[in-house]
């Protein structure tokens, strides 16, 4: 069997079809055009949906549902986003509308939670407790427990970024100070590069930023694998904001796994290690099984991915 | 039905014959004497429920099962204490050497765990989601999902007292800096006041402690209800410091219910409305329905009603 998975995003609407195994058949990826009324935008998920199941030359019979991960707060047993910033929607019956133009049951996710289904699902399949934590613009995540998407009793929990690691310190978006998110983040990063830049004119990192015409997420860490000194600073201050928040989460859910997730996990190896050294010595569980850390390997399909099998989960059993 | 509730602690053991309800039939506290080899301790636990029983006037035919809170590290599973720094315990076969004394079905949890069950059952039912926080000598505490202990895959999840707050900052006793219990336990209260009461020669916090023959965790409490400008300074940081982690657990949990225990909770409304307001104005959760925070009722007896419903559910269903 088949099912739609949708990853709604500020720029791009990503959809795909998804097999049984989380394999993505067939996708693709136009813009979102986030400025217009929400309901045309679901009407381009619908037509997109439609696009690819006949490019796929999968039969609409062996289609069973739609995912769809979207930003927001989300009500799952009404399939509606009840409040988004980053695309304007208030009270919006995303699954309502959906049908309208393709009559297939919908379920809808919040992004972060499908994107932890999703990495769950291929990554972490059969765990007990499963964490998933994206480092991208902010730290966002998602809590799969027993098989099921933790979503607190609003369905706005699993917020993870947005807990503070640092009271009266960096400004955070969500209007308190301090968040995990503000130090974490790639725009956290950034910042933090910016400075060390600042007061170390002869860094590596000026000409690596000229180069790429940008500071970015890569700069301190190219900048670091290339011996100068102020960017290895920056990046292993980075490491152990990362760290401090992911042993904070060790220690609230003692999960089986950890994934890490978002742009900054394509370093791999050189941020998991340090990552896992740090909760190791730090953790609070000195005497039993040590929580697994990895890192994601699904990147930017998660979300198609998770959204496919949340959907699957939910309706099909 | 009866369920013998033990609360195990450092300085005292605590026991009752809890029924269905959750109501404390009979009870009895006898010094723990936690030097001794765990065995005895573990002899003198069923001596003293065979004495509750007996004392109770209930049938043993009636006491379907014993729940015991412990510290430290719980295999619940087995019914083993893997460590405890609090009692001398490694690999401590509770449940095993409980039923050579008493012959019944033994559940072994965590007593923070056991607490939050407790306050779940008699404050909470029927919840999805609840959080349990205690202010105590510590800040622990437990979660209910569904109904039953969150332990995390290893047994020693929920440790939220046990999240880095301040990073860099105060000492905590598990090792790291700045943990949420370095500022919202009495510990951490006690060391606050005793720091203003330096910095204040004159404040009316030196008359209270002076009176009560030392600094505790009411004394500046006590004295900022007198109008003590110095006094209200240390207890309004304090309320954001209990503030600022319980908005962190609404932010990732956004359980229906967080109940706040531990010797501080007897402060009652004049705790509760400043951490209410704090949460509502800074946790993430903007357009949802907002999780309720209220204060414990069982106190001490948490551990001994908690300790029974949990045996009860995991014994009896």
């Amino acid at each position: 069997m088949y099912y739609i998975g949708i990853d709604l995003g500020g720029t791009n609407i990503a959809a795909g079809l998804v097999d049984d195994s989380g394999k993505i058949i067939c996708d693709k990826s136009i813009p979102t055009g986030a400025e217009r009324n929400y309901t045309e935008i679901v009407k381009d998920m619908a037509e997109l949906s439609k696009e690819i199941i006949v490019k796929s030359g999968v039969s609409i019979e062996d289609v069973k549902a739609v995912g769809i991960g979207s930003p927001g707060s989300i009500d799952n047993k009404n399939g509606i986003c009840t409040y988004s910033n980053n695309i304007n929607m208030e009270n919006a019956n995303i699954s309502g509308e959906f049908k309208k133009y393709l009559d297939l049951p919908v379920n809808l996710e919040n992004d972060a939670n499908a994107a932890a289904y999703g990495e769950y699902t291929i990554n972490g399949n059969d765990v007990e407790s499963f964490v998933f934590v994206t480092l991208g613009t902010g730290v966002g995540g998602g809590v799969v427990l027993d098989g099921e998407i933790y979503r607190g009793f609003n369905g706005v929990g699993a917020e993870i970024g947005h807990t503070v690691v640092d009271m009266d310190g960096e400004q955070c978006t969500c209007g308190r100070k301090g968040c995990w998110e503000a130090y974490a983040s790639v725009t956290a990063l950034i910042r933090q590069t910016k400075k060390a830049m600042a007061e170390n004119p002869d860094s590596k990192m000026h000409e690596i930023a000229e180069k790429e015409g940008k500071v970015s997420g890569r700069t301190a860490f190219d900048a670091a694998k290339c011996g100068d000194k102020a960017a290895e600073t920056v990046v292993n201050k980075y490491f152990e904001y990362v760290a401090e928040g992911i042993t904070n989460m060790v220690n609230i859910f003692q999960p089986n796994k950890i994934i890490i997730g978002g742009s900054i996990s394509k370093e791999g190896d050189y941020l998991l290690k340090p990552i896992r050294e740090y909760v190791e010595k730090n953790d609070y569980n000195r005497h039993m099984e040590k929580v697994q850390i990895e890192i994601a390997t699904l990147f930017g399909d998660a979300g198609i991915i998770g959204a496919a099998l949340a959907a699957k989960r939910k309706i099909c059993g």
